[in-house]
């Protein structure tokens, strides 16, 4: 009858459990982290919790996070926005920021083309890509997504929608990773660096 | 002046990161797992994280952590409240309760002596317990500290606290971990192994 322990610790367990990538013990660990820390650090961390689900938006425009929308890059007017970076996921977009090399702007296609998990072209933002495009004020679309199959197969599609649109189409380039061993490559990049070798 | 992203999504990053074990990039991915669940999931979450600190108090008798005061345990009149297992964390507590073995009741040290670590005989509740024992209602003490350094000083130092006043004083058994192999057996679990050998 006493087996139940503290029941609000256990609600606690159960909620960060669910978190990706945490398992009972870490999920217990945490609980009795927050437990020990002072109140203002729980209520910090609940306010953050719910802050992210009231007040992060997707952008109009380049449908990247935001809290405002326009969000601060589409608004920009330092930005270029006649190129712009598609890319499959928010995170990406903020990789590429990290680089801080791109003057442009971005449109955020919420994932890539999938049929076998259920993925259609409609599914992502793919419509508002074309239509900013058709609309004329983008002179280059530089399709940034993951170099993979599907990431591949979606730069295809988007390829073929803008075709005679008058827009200059690009990639980033491919190769041999910078600071990787020539041992190690896989095949896929290996072959990406010698079809695509360049004049030393 | 677009680097700066979503200030939201940041903050939520920021308060994963104090976790025990969240790294940056783990804390990104928990921040923009709670922005795609569904806003119910970071309310719970939110509200269990205010709760655990709100609802859960110190048992006033053995120091457990609790909802009510006295806890579960100490209010159950079934349980035998002679005997009373001291361990040093509500932790061990827990895990000695899963076990279904004890009948007994609990007193949680708060931790163990440790000078170097400025943590001296009145940083824990041992004064609780001295007062407990010399109240009469206690008939056995096991002291299921850590089989560490630091647990069996403390240990020692309870021992000589409570001795004279009537009470039996016993430790858990220490030996071989039922299920390991004894080729890999440390000198502790094998020095206490051979000592304490019993009878076939």
């Amino acid at each position: 009858m006493t087996d139940q322990p503290i029941e609000s610790l256990t609600r606690l367990k159960e909620q960060f459990q669910k978190l990706p990538g945490i398992g009972p013990r870490s999920a217990e660990r945490l609980a009795f982290h927050v437990l020990r820390e002072p109140r203002a650090y729980a209520a910090a961390l609940a306010q953050a919790v719910l802050d992210v689900k009231d007040k992060v938006i997707r952008c109009r425009t380049c449908f990247n996070l935001t809290e405002v929308d326009p969000c601060r890059i589409c608004a920009d007017p330092g930005r270029d926005h006649g190129e712009v970076w598609v890319v499959e996921q928010p995170k990406d977009l903020l990789v590429l920021e990290a680089t801080g090399l791109i003057r442009g702007t971005y449109h955020v296609l919420m994932g890539h083309i999938a049929p076998l998990d259920g993925v259609e072209p409609e599914d992502l933002t793919i419509d508002a890509l074309v239509q900013r495009v058709r609309a004329g004020d983008v002179r280059e679309l530089v399709l940034a997504l993951n170099p993979t199959l599907d990431g591949d197969g979606t730069a295809l599609h988007i390829q073929s929608l803008v075709a005679g649109a008058g827009v200059t189409v690009s990639r980033p380039a491919r190769g041999l990773a910078v600071g990787s061993q020539l041992e190690y490559a896989t095949t896929g990049m290996l072959e990406a660096a010698i079809r695509g070798r360049t004049n030393a």
